[in-house]
């Protein structure tokens, strides 16, 4: 019993029997006692349309004016959630972002959020009634309404519930929490009741897109207690946490393959100082994110740095650095998009150094060639030939969490 | 040279297109060296679309919420209209009502403006920016969104214009102006340079529905010089105010037929003090509205009282009376619905008493039966039989305007 955040994606909120599904899991919530503050998405595809409408009008338009247009979205969605609660008999309010006192920066379109002041929120909660708040938006200091980017619904929650103190933040998407690894993709893949921000963080970035980054950091940084859950199934989902409890023998949380990504190879660039710092600002200029890189020790003749980069950047990234060959003074660059990324994530493996060693074994008695490693505190990755992809997935988690 | 405020309705800004054409008419105004203030209504449908999509979740949603809901609309209309004239390459910035300070009360979804707080607007138009304002909505004093109802952004516009002081309102919308009559049912209409304020409330009372009664009563009170044009012509067209300027002999600014009208008469009703009361009261508390209405002198047997209502109101206002009969004391109710309103009104025949006689013989001329009878000091109106009412109209126009 206590204040519980609920926060519903667009595909929870698509069309009116999903809006009246929202309605009695946030009923649900409030009949047994709790406070509740739910926050929406704009429905399904609203955002797109809008932004499809606005790039026939204007392919350039202002991202002030697209604040305006786009903040429309999440509006409709409280708006008619609070009216399927109204429909069931109970006390409710939908608030806008600047209603709630959702205060950001001024950065159009990609706002980070500054403070929430809650005087509103308490109020209403007070008068006993739901409260329902748009995500994705708030208010700067000239008046102007702003969105926050990718994202962007979930730090809401996030915000609303570190500002309100809240006991628990739920968010409710069409997954139902986090996996050992893909259950599409892996045999014997099990929901794990709990991990830790650094894990989610971890799984983000290799393309778990169940929580956004934003909204992980912002958690762990107020310590707000989170759980990601589904709205279709009402299944328990996965709490995301500081510390978790977890079986000694495993470490790690999850496996998880990317296969978007692409390796760029550049050979022989000479022996000098200051050639990475050429190579990887001009990517970063650029807006290119460059992952795992490989640098050998060198030689007389040169050495070769190796890099993965996105799929969808391999062709520019190429580009730009042929475009700067003789200036980076490489010998020949070599693009390889037949390769995958598998990672295993885990708070546990910082004090048990015997992770990588296994994860090494399941592979090699997979019979699956390893091309580049790249190791962070909570994370091992490896580059393998895509095709070898799923079959390392299944090995390490085989050798992990058994059939 | 001065502050021109300009509104567009749902029709003039429907499609990409359209928008874009408003762009180019709010552009061309604030070129040649005017300050603008657009108001938008919601595209076509949208705000039809949005009323269906909350009965669809629940017919019986608070005004509140159906605010929250409805007040999109005009928001997506702002914005994007704001991008099509950044396309053209000027300067623009669109408010939403509570931006832009539009103070009402708390009356949601028939909100009425108290005050404009114009610092905001001010500002922007100090800075050369055109300002681009959601009509139909404003904010109330406890921070929620409201809609102002019927002819809402009509009514802000006049509003924003009284506020700032503006030289000129211009209502863009489907009809290029105010005719001396309607001109797909009368031979000769012609467009009228200039209507008083009174005619204009008088025309509008009539079905003429160009401008929403409210915002021409405001801009009367505020003295506010208003323009009904069309969006898609850019022909002028009529100018409402205080004092017009017309030709002596006219003395009428046109003719104008009402044929969803209805009659009713209680025959027999006893002749005693306070039968009127009780009839006309039963309606009104069932805010059934009554428009001619037509009483004899009177004699032994009692009095016969003859009206007129809405032609969709006449079931129910006859059974209501029916229901009542025993207490009203009327001996027989009998009802006509093939009745037609014909009027002429002008400023012009509170001192020129022959226009009544004019009218009169314009009918009797065309062989057309007068039925009732009822006069203001604007407006003469007759009902004739429904088969009439074509040749009525268009004999008085002849006679007044010729042919």
């Amino acid at each position: 019993m206590g204040l519980i955040v609920q926060k519903f994606g667009g595909t929870s909120v698509a069309d009116a029997n999903r809006i009246r599904h929202v309605a009695e899991i946030i009923t649900d919530t409030y009949k047994k006692g709790n406070k509740v503050i739910a926050v929406l998405s704009a429905q399904g595809d609203t955002t797109d349309d809008l932004i499809d409408m606005a790039s026939r009008i204007n392919p350039r338009a202002s991202n002030r004016e697209m604040d305006m247009l786009l903040s429309t979205g999440e509006q409709i969605s409280v708006a008619l959630c609070a009216m399927a609660i109204e429909a069931l008999g109970y006390p409710v309010i939908s608030l806008t972002g600047w209603q709630a006192g959702v205060i950001t920066n001024t950065v159009s379109r990609n706002a980070r959020i500054k403070r929430v002041d809650t005087e509103r929120i308490e109020e209403e909660l007070n008068r006993n009634r739901i409260v329902m708040v748009t995500g994705f938006q708030g208010i700067n200091r000239t008046g102007d309404i702003t969105t926050l980017g990718r994202g962007g619904s979930d730090t809401s929650a996030v915000a609303l519930a570190a500002a309100m103190d809240a006991e628990l933040c739920q968010i409710y998407t069409d997954v139902d929490g986090v996996y050992t690894a893909d259950p599409r993709l892996v045999k014997g893949a099990k929901k794990l009741d709990e991990v830790t921000y650094s894990e989610m963080l971890e799984l983000a970035s290799l393309g778990a897109q169940v929580l956004h980054n934003r909204s992980v950091e912002m958690a762990r940084k107020y310590n707000v207690n989170l759980e990601v859950l589904s709205s279709f199934t009402g299944h328990p989902g996965t709490k995301v946490k500081g510390v978790v409890k977890r079986v000694e023998k495993t470490y790690i949380s999850s496996v998880a393959k990317d296969k978007d990504i692409a390796r760029i190879a550049l050979i022989g660039v000479p022996n000098e100082t200051g050639t990475s710092f050429k190579v990887f600002s001009l990517l970063a200029k650029n807006h290119i994110n460059v992952d795992i890189i490989l640098q050998g020790i060198g030689h007389e003749e040169g050495k070769d740095i190796c890099f993965t980069v996105a799929s969808g950047d391999l062709e520019r990234a190429a580009g730009l650095l042929k475009e700067n060959q003789e200036e980076i003074g490489f010998v020949r660059l070599e693009t390889n998009a037949d390769v995958a990324k598998v990672s295993v994530v885990g708070a546990g493996m910082i004090n048990n150094p015997g992770v990588a060693a296994r994860m090494f074994e399941a592979l090699y008695d997979a019979g699956v060639n390893i091309n580049m490693i790249s190791t962070s505190e909570i994370k091992i990755s490896v580059l393998v030939d895509k095709k070898d992809g799923d079959r390392a997935v299944q090995a390490i988690h085989d050798k992990f969490f058994g059939l």
